[in-house]
């Protein structure tokens, strides 16, 4: 059985809202919390009360500076949003994201949000998949416990059912190896001026970051694009 | 396709939590509620800002003085509790609940008690099936509009009122394309002597090709991999 999936709360606002996303989770068994930057710090007073008795998902809750860091050991990551013209991230739908979750070999993590906002591009940009719960076209409507709520039932609903089967040959790279290769290209390709006119370096490095996390590439795929990369780098041999 | 169930808030106790549920209702499409003997009166003033827009369901929900009164048109009806060993009720999870409302001919209906004591006995008695959402043993602590949000969202679940997910926004490149791309990275590969030894070249040939056929990237995405191969190969430029 792969591990539970870490829940990620990006920028989360209220305590109460973080006390509430326990909550929810715990109900489905879900116990690693992460949060990133949390508007008001963390421990937050707010959030015990809301928690409903999920203190331990609380008390156990790690916080990051930034999302890079958060999903850095997760080789499989969700962002909970909605579809995302800015991006060519994949979607899929909440069944399918807990399949995958279920055949996965190293971590993963499902990215909410801000309560109002939502996920920030840069954060989307860092997941394997956005997931979107199928909604009412005319009335969508769910706060973060209930976005966590429902990907948490989801989950859940698998992971009485799930045997271990087809079993992934390798396991994927992790965030964090993947960091490594595109700080790499991007070190080497700010060298020849790819990064031009200065209005598009932005979107050109979201571009890039999206065509190399589609893949899944595992950790020896990762380290052999970092070898070709590398070898690209050098001057040419002389022929003969 | 048979009608969506209604959903039958018993002796709710605060607004708030109606104005909850029906929001939660309207994101899964259901808009039709009915309400027992609200604690508080019916219309009322809490209702409406903890709805968040849903402000037509409460204007439609229906009042009555009865459980049995509110059941009375439903052939098929839900009791959300957990097992109740003092009646010989069956006990359905949220999937098979769903299946049954979606080949149900007449009118299905799901019943919801009171915030914190839950359905009464009486009130169980008229439901034709006890549906129970399977949650932590350790820890199970649903509220009101958690519980209605997750048996709503198990309805659509197979009410196909989704959108199509899992889509790929754009086509993968042709295997045309492909090769392409690794014509060229060959090439330059090549120049820089990274096919080293001269035994290993067929295997890492094929390593590599696998890496880029793996994405199963779009045209567009190959198209800018070529660019940045191309990129890499020419020479750092000076700085300043």
């Amino acid at each position: 059985m792969a591990q539970p999936p870490v829940i990620i709360l990006v920028r989360p606002q209220l305590g109460q809202n973080i006390g509430k996303a326990a909550r929810a989770m715990l109900n489905f068994g879900l116990t690693e919390m992460r949060l990133v930057a949390p508007r008001d710090g963390w421990p937050n007073p707010d959030a015990g009360p809301a928690a409903s008795g999920a203190d331990a998902v609380l008390e156990q809750a790690q916080v990051f500076a930034t999302t890079a860091e958060a999903v850095a050991d997760c080789s499989l990551v969700f962002a909970s949003t909605v579809r995302r013209r800015d991006l060519v991230v994949p979607v899929v739908g909440p069944e399918e994201m807990a399949g995958q979750i279920h055949r996965c070999e190293g971590r993963s993590a499902m990215l909410f949000g801000p309560e109002r906002s939502g996920l920030e591009t840069a954060d989307v940009a860092l997941a394997t998949s956005i997931v979107t719960v199928p909604i009412n076209p005319e009335f969508g409507s769910l706060n973060l416990a209930q976005a966590v709520i429902l990907l948490a039932y989801e989950w859940s609903r698998g992971a009485q059912l799930s045997q271990p089967t087809a079993k992934e040959i390798e396991p994927p790279a992790t965030m964090g190896e993947l960091e490594g290769l595109i700080g790499q290209l991007d070190v080497a390709l700010d060298e020849r001026g790819y990064y031009h006119p200065p209005s598009r370096i932005e979107a050109t490095k979201a571009t890039l970051r999206t065509i190399l996390t589609k893949p899944k590439w595992s950790s020896r795929e990762v380290q052999a694009m970092r070898g070709v990369v590398r070898a690209l780098a050098e001057p040419p041999r002389p022929k003969g």
